[in-house]
């Protein structure tokens, strides 16, 4: 089978290679796979920026979906032929992060999915909703999950609710979504009015764009009459964090996703932390449960990702190459073998 | 003034008598009543099943909406003009119900809104969403408030959820658009085909008629995948509880809100409640926190209350009687003084 | 190795019989055990209440503790030597009980541990606390979890807060330790005025006898000052319930855990349930990490179980029979082997 | 009446003066003060550092206890005679923060209670725990109550949960004894060895001294067998925040509640928050339900506050001075009158 490997940091490290198909051992499942998308940590691992002791090689990418092939000994959950996707925290099924859960997750430390054929323990899939696309469910396993946990499970975000998204990129379009889903109000905090346009074609209900009104906050109180948002998807980090809490309304949610503009909380003051009542709240993608509540919401809604634009696996460097432009809207995938018919919203 | 006022129980001794305008005191706002909304609490209080001490003359009814005409010193909440509702808990604001709160309830043991004016404590106002017609608005303090409760406050439904919704009166019906609007399907369970084609209509996923499914308990089951709903909105009472219990998946919740087949829960086995780890949850209506998070969500989504039919405030004996038939799908309005154009979905 | 098995359904079919040790699998523990505690279930599991279709030969009784003697492969949790219970909801780790959970409790349907080698996955075990004796960690599974979930996880029982507690039986009396763990007063309700004052020396700060003032609930509301109680753990059911919810605050909660009076709700009236916003939570044990918060908390405060008596193996059908006596305070034990010095309260 | 009142920023413009005994209007209560005690706000308020807007005169200092002594008409809360302590947060009764609570906040930018009389509506007063003297009862508005909420309603402390300290100033002493209360395990940090050893005397578990051990982390880590705090009350601000991160679990809480090394988060990292699942809470003191219910768990307990000192009314301005210092264990009270016998711990 083929398979990117990376064999030292940086995407001139990426090689494409032939390796033997692995073989599933006990409880584990044989996956063909068949697509996957991109995430910003992708290339955050890629470059060293994650896990400075990776080792080498290594096979990038968190996020993908393909078709159980085999099953190994003692395994129950799956038959050969499902469709199913990893999760990324490898082991967290239910209820809390299981300690030290950051050292089990798929693309960093452990090996990802931009290969033909990837072996997973069963109790690490879920199945994916039947009226998806495989790039559309590829795009689930981070991009919809930190999104969900974000908006059904952290905000448990309710009809009428006010929700601010920063960007357009993968979470944040994913956000917008969910946040639609419940009945909210979705403010867009864009730096491109064609990407801005976009967003409230999708349902957002109003929005700004940060570079022609670097104080948004104070939009986003007129917006809401004053009272302030119920929740914030921080995507920038240090340098929006401290307009998300100015944003928020007392008591309102702050969710820490992203680090754009910094990794750093420089940007925060504490004392309107206090004032605001504000809770700020990391985010690390989610549990098996959360994954399956969130394809039962996807599939009783007919809701479908947002693809920008799908590679074929020999383009994959490309591929993350576009990931670090930052032009997309939505997600970038990359398809395996020949796409199939009606698959590809926009092939690059 | 115009005002009915019960002068014992029962329907008989409901009489349309004159009566000064009252003086609103300190803190409190003198309203000119545009419609009520009946309630089957409402029989229930004249009949004397709720109070058997009731304290005559005593007016009747617990929902209206109106406008301010008068505000007496020391209130600042609200102005002249403003169109609100009262609160059916007077003096419950936020957090939990405060200790004897049902001592404090309009329309009983309080006098209620059957009146051409009515003196309120500003505190037990809200402002009603201007999309809706004075009989949309009236329809909201108890009926839509219990079902937004159930929904939003106590069952938390999220997207993808499932829930099961008895009947198809006041509060199932508002129940049922509240879960639409945050991305659940909606199973009924109702009595009369018509009905169930009409909640279908308004956005209900599936349903049944009891009377040719009595054990609709197993079809939700079915429904779900073996699941279970996560929330049940129960309004029978004695009769359907235990089909309810058996109906949630495990941890799932049934709201108690109705009597309709009694008043025992005698229906209720306990072995399942364990099996099931069911939550049970006695719906007192909602506060005034409460009630205003409701109307942002039903401004927000365009939302429209079901109006049966409006009766003319002359007519109001022949709209409680009607009530009491059941015939109706959604809410029972009276409205005061000449009806505005386009208010009225069916005058009776 | 010597095991108990049922060969049919009453107690005069449990037998003392003779097996081959069993072998651990793939992801197993062999564990010889060294203490079992009964619950009430364990009778009505026996007599065919609880699983009309158990199979044949059964071997009886839910929790248990003992040690590690062999692992089996692709096992990494436990090491040989490690002092165990299984879990009662074998199955359930974390978050909501997972559908189907019933099916894989220990003591029934699955087979118990009323033998002298069981062998168990290791995902269903957990550690207990070192400071206990064997029979006060055979305690916990159900017993002492089903009050850590009624009190610590359902109740979320804080400083301050009034709980009650009915009779003092093996959940009573843990219930009881764990509410004034967390800084709660305790109110007992009681059938014996022997086991009322045993309750009171370990910490409660009032009780009545039922027997001589079975309107309790009013006694509950003025030792609150007419405020009721937070939580009420209900053992009676049938004949309880009513009081426990009249026994409550607005909003508090009713713990449905036992049925000592009748397994039907028929004690129940849904008015005062909206009145009070009652919320009536079914008890089923509880998950492998509430096991873990339990363990920790009796581990940080030494708290001790209480043990009534404990018996050897070869006297189980006789600590049975004591336990449907039911005059028992704390928990009925049985040990293997030689009982350890100073491991036995009251040996019977 | 004597008052003091601030005529400009900074102590040397705190003047003590003549006023008229105020009059307590409409709903309002004439309280004359029995003691206040200092939090570090107060000298922030003086300073100018919080309300750079602050109105003159002002009379300052946010927490104390009184005895009402006049009742205005409409009242009905409370009695003549009854032992009073101001709610901080004057209007927040329930449930979530009001819009613009921080400007009706008492001793800022509200007058305070450094006044021998003062007027508040009896809706923002709470009675207070009987067997604290009345230095220790005004030490609860601010300091217990902010303990209160981070430990009791946003961290929700169980028994046997891990929680951190930092300091030993009013809060944290308070936060120690209230995790105490509900039966976690507490670890403290502190600059002094005789503070630590207090510290440790009040029941606090373990401990160390960041001056010597300045990451003391990695120390919560080891005492915490790897897993991490379940809730650090942070009182640092700037420069310890990242490692109140570093020291909590996954999914673990860290309360931001002062600013003793700085206003900025700058010392705050968002992937190590993101990869714990990190929860900070801004912690704005509390409403009077948290109030009325942590006195209950005071009165159930029978706890009492850690007062430091007590100075007499004429030398407010030297109890200031002691608390800018910084040398206190626990808190700075001031008492009006003659001191009570037996009330005063240490006369300063």
């Amino acid at each position: 089978m083929k398979t990117y490997e990376l064999q030292g940091f940086g995407l001139d490290n990426l090689r494409l290679v032939e390796r033997p198909v692995p073989v599933p051992g006990p409880g584990e499942a044989l996956i063909r796979m068949r697509a996957v998308t991109l995430n910003p940590r992708d290339l955050g691992v890629i470059d060293g920026f994650y896990f400075p002791d990776l080792r080498f090689p290594f096979v990038p990418v968190s996020d993908g979906v393909g078709e159980i092939v085999e099953l190994g000994p003692g395994t129950g959950r799956f038959r050969v032929g499902d469709r199913v996707a990893g999760t990324f925290a490898q082991g967290w099924n239910a209820g809390d992060p299981p300690i030290g859960w950051h050292t089990r997750s798929l693309g960093g430390p452990l090996d990802g999915m931009l290969a033909e054929y990837v072996v997973l323990p069963e109790n690490g899939l879920v199945r994916v909703p039947e009226h998806l696309t495989d790039a559309e469910a590829a795009a689930l396993p981070i991009a919809g999950l930190t999104a969900w946990q974000a908006v059904a499970e952290v905000g448990r975000v309710r009809a009428g609710e006010a929700v601010v998204v920063q960007g357009t990129g993968g979470v944040s379009v994913f956000a917008l979504q969910f946040a639609k889903l419940h009945g909210a109000r979705v403010f867009v905090v864009s730096g491109s009015a064609e990407k801005l346009k976009r967003a409230l074609q999708l349902g957002a209900d109003a929005g700004v764009l940060h570079t022609e009104e670097p104080d948004w906050d104070r939009r986003v109180l007129e917006w809401t009459d004053g009272r302030g948002a119920d929740l914030v998807v921080d995507i920038g980090g240090s340098a929006t964090l401290g307009r998300s809490v100015a944003a928020i309304r007392p008591g309102g949610t702050v969710c820490l996703i992203g680090i754009m503009s910094g990794a750093a909380a420089d940007g925060l003051q504490l004392v309107p932390t206090f004032l605001k009542r504000a809770r700020l709240q990391g985010i690390n993608v989610g549990s098996r449960d959360m994954f399956e509540a969130m394809n039962r919401a996807i599939a009783a809604n007919g809701l479908r990702p947002v693809i920008d634009r799908v590679y074929s696996f020999d383009r994959a460097i490309d591929a993350l190459k576009a990931l670090g432009e930052g032009r997309h809207f939505g997600k970038i995938a990359i398809e395996f073998g020949s796409p199939q018919a009606g698959n590809s919203p926009v092939s690059a």
